[in-house]
């Protein structure tokens, strides 16, 4: 297949009816030199950017299904973790060949995420090179309401979403060619959109969970100038991790990365709230231990005694565990 | 290095004070989930993405400066397609290491174009991967004002900027091993925005040159239901093609592509604008030929005979010449 064949082909399969490219404030999407974007009035811009390398964010064997789901997936998370509300998404695809299948595939996944989120593909590009995925998430939020990382206060709780863990346990599983009954944690995150949005106004500070939740924790930290205390028998796992010992678990838990949950602080004030938003976005919230004076994170195992965990998260360039 | 050093050092260097933050609407650049900004009232959005990869879109041998800067033109080149004003990037990078001396050379590539073009750069993320630079450019146009490639008519005038061909004949001279005085045209293209922002409200359709100017031209036509007349002789060259003969220069100056020049069509009426723009742009600006009715492109020589071109321009998955 010819890139602009290609680039027909995911214009095609990815276009919404005019009246709903309307709605979605598109002026001119894919198929010109660049996409026109209405921004509302009383609206602020919200655009994340992140790329997904075959081999380093995906296991070279994952489905072409997948491997969209999971790239837009990403940067809505980053969406969320702002409390911002997806609109439009750019792609840029390098492919070492354009099969039709392979394509379609591709195409598949997005899509389905993308209409769930009610997200409109405006433009991008494909080339020949190296599987990667390449995408820009593009959102609106209202002037000042931006959950950002830096306003977490001594006092207040520390809350993730969901579970954390599965993905990097996955990951192990399938480098040792153990069998996995469900990869899904790993190639399928759930961007936690509508969370992200009802936190607005009441979380002080608010991250998504990509390098782990030490790493990010400590973005957070850093940002607020604050330390954080975790209780380690709170963290949220899911049957992955049921049958494995406590340090092990708990090491997937707060260095495993992948995990694409969001990780909140709330002061006190707000707690009630954490009951209604499980019950209005059906997802899984714990507190999980809260920000302390000082700086760095101190972990407490059941018995209350200090742990100190073995890795501190991925990085890119940096020393693997 | 660390992604995260990486990634904070790509901040200092490229942070604007916060005045200039303001003056550019950047209410938060990098360093959260996701950059937020302020679109002025009364103006769009226009959004585009393009990724280069070694090996494909440069030679592996290009130095850091310049893959950081071609990145960047590219996409302002789309920008100025669309007469857009360039106002922010995103930026994700692929690096297989991350080496100090490497990552310093690519700032200062980056600022130098992104400086004289008033960008900010808001976001982006770096991973280990092969060497792949994917950049978003966003920038503002008045409603309606956008170029597009729709708007050609049988009897415009078919302008090109600058020269063409220079691009293809440096990457040939470089594949061949034959010395090559100034790689300039290969590695440094100049986006024509100012050029782009004088059009609007003049020209009838605007495209820049990426793929060569037949395939371009090719997408003007099919999106404007037109055809065209090319007179060879009146391609603009620049010194590179001087030596060659009619037929090989042609050839480049037809299919080569990589020369980010903006290939307009103008109605008659607004002939005299080109030596306006000419001057206040300080741009060379050739007339080629003119769209006509019916489809595809025809070119005559000097003789008034008809030629047909050999390649018809760079097509990623597609056969090479």
């Amino acid at each position: 297949m010819k890139e602009f064949q290609l680039i027909r082909q995911i214009q095609q399969e990815t276009s919404v009816s005019s009246s709903a490219d309307s709605r979605h404030g598109v002026k001119l999407g894919i198929g010109d030199d660049a996409a026109v974007l209405e921004v509302p009035a009383g609206q602020h811009l919200v655009a994340a950017t992140d790329t997904l390398n075959a081999g380093t964010h995906f296991p070279e064997d994952t489905s072409a299904y997948d491997i969209a789901y999971k790239c837009l997936a990403v940067n809505l998370s980053d969406l969320a973790a702002m409390g911002a509300t997806p609109r439009w998404a750019l792609l840029s695809l390098s492919l070492p060949g354009a099969e039709q299948e392979w394509v379609q595939a591709f195409i598949a996944g997005f899509k389905s995420l993308a209409q769930e989120h009610g997200v409109a593909l405006v433009g991008g590009d494909t080339t020949s090179g190296p599987l990667s995925v390449s995408l820009t998430a593009l959102g609106l939020i209202k002037p000042g309401a931006q959950l950002m990382r830096s306003g977490a206060r001594p006092g207040d709780l520390l809350v993730v979403s969901g579970s954390i863990g599965g993905a990097a346990r996955v990951l192990d599983l399938l480098k040792g060619r153990e069998p996995v009954s469900d990869r899904r944690l790993l190639d399928r995150p759930q961007p936690r959109v509508r969370l992200g949005q009802a936190l607005v106004g009441f979380a002080s500070a608010c991250i998504d969970i990509s390098d782990g939740l030490l790493a990010d924790l400590g973005h957070v930290l850093r940002a607020s100038g604050c330390g954080a205390l975790i209780h380690l028998q709170k963290l949220p796992h899911d049957e992955l991790l049921a049958g494995l010992g406590d340090r092990q678990k708990w090491d997937y838990q707060l260095s495993g990365g992948d995990d694409y949950e969001l990780l909140f602080t709330l002061p006190r004030r707000h707690e009630e709230m954490i009951q209604s938003w499980r019950r209005e976005t059906e997802t899984r919230l714990s507190v999980i231990g809260e920000i302390e004076d000082g700086e760095g994170v101190r972990c407490t195992g059941p018995d209350g005694l200090a742990y100190d965990p073995q890795y501190t998260g991925f990085e890119h360039f940096g020393r693997q565990p």
